[in-house]
């Protein structure tokens, strides 16, 4: 059992959307009171690190309704049912940038607002890249840029806050330590 | 006006809580198609990147419901209504740590999950530590457990998903560059 465990007392469920959904638990805590949490389901993520040969990150910019406003961030989709995380990181790579990846490995798995959401991000590092000669694919309903930027460039970005997220931010930080640690 | 900005038609309050809103909304793309953006309203948090003299990071273990098991993170703490981040920032590391900071700077700020939510947290670097006298002064129901970890436990944590989540993943990154820097 988990130190500090809090026992679901009753569950109620609130909404199921098509990505998230919400439920409110009642919760029995370590020193017998009780209390409420809000919970937000979400099927999890993947995104991508992926380095060109020159050094450079591959970005996508895209609008982002939560934040009203259009940030700029690395790869990443949402996990589909059932979907191995690998394959999906794989897909959202070929259809947001479109470059392939010769080997994908997992940098490192994360949940991002453990205080209500379980979403878990899982990061991978994509090397072997190659242009497809297709290009990037995308949904009709996808309205998203490619971009290509170095190590310098994103620090700066993360500065005037065009880089905004945390996967992102914590990518940053990982190419230049990886950079660094090649040249 | 934003690139490829989605603009509301329509705005439906699903649920308003304690820590968190959800809201449906019906939005126009840029290509005149109708979608739906389901998003959850976050007060904002800040955490902390605090490292004592001996190169240690502050952390705290606390069981998070929403992934039913206890994981070590950075200070962190929510954003109470009309407070300045910085000031939530002193409170948080005093009450969750027992430790008071003489100088608290702004890292950088990033969005959690910028798909569904409009949080986001404030992540400052603390310096200057003392231990107050009193201690860490929790909440009556806030179960939380110090801990201070030198980087390559930080590392070898993570590799086992006990540090599992963005900011603090971020945090132990940015602290490995600063204290390699330093020496």
């Amino acid at each position: 059992m988990s130190k500090f465990e809090e026992k679901t007392i009753h569950s109620e469920r609130i909404y199921e959307g098509k990505i998230i959904n919400l439920k409110v638990d009642e919760v029995m805590l370590p020193n017998g009171n009780q209390s409420k949490r809000e919970l937000i389901e979400h099927p999890g993520a993947v995104a991508l690190v992926a380095i060109t040969e020159d050094h450079k990150i591959i970005m996508v910019e895209q609008f982002r309704k939560a934040l009203e406003r259009t940030i700029i961030e690395i790869p990443a989709g949402k996990i589909e049912k059932g979907e191995d995380p690998k394959y999906t990181a794989m897909r959202e790579l070929e259809e947001e940038t479109g470059y392939s990846a010769d080997h994908l490995e997992l940098i490192q798995s994360f949940s991002t607002s453990p205080g209500f959401a379980d979403e878990v991000i899982h990061l991978y590092s994509a090397t072997g890249l190659k242009k497809s000669t297709s290009g990037a694919v995308l949904d009709e309903d996808e309205f998203v840029e490619l971009l290509e930027v170095t190590i310098e460039e994103a620090e700066q970005l993360m500065k005037v806050n065009r880089i905004y997220d945390a996967k992102t931010a914590f990518a940053v930080l990982w190419a230049k330590q990886k950079i660094s640690t090649e040249n």
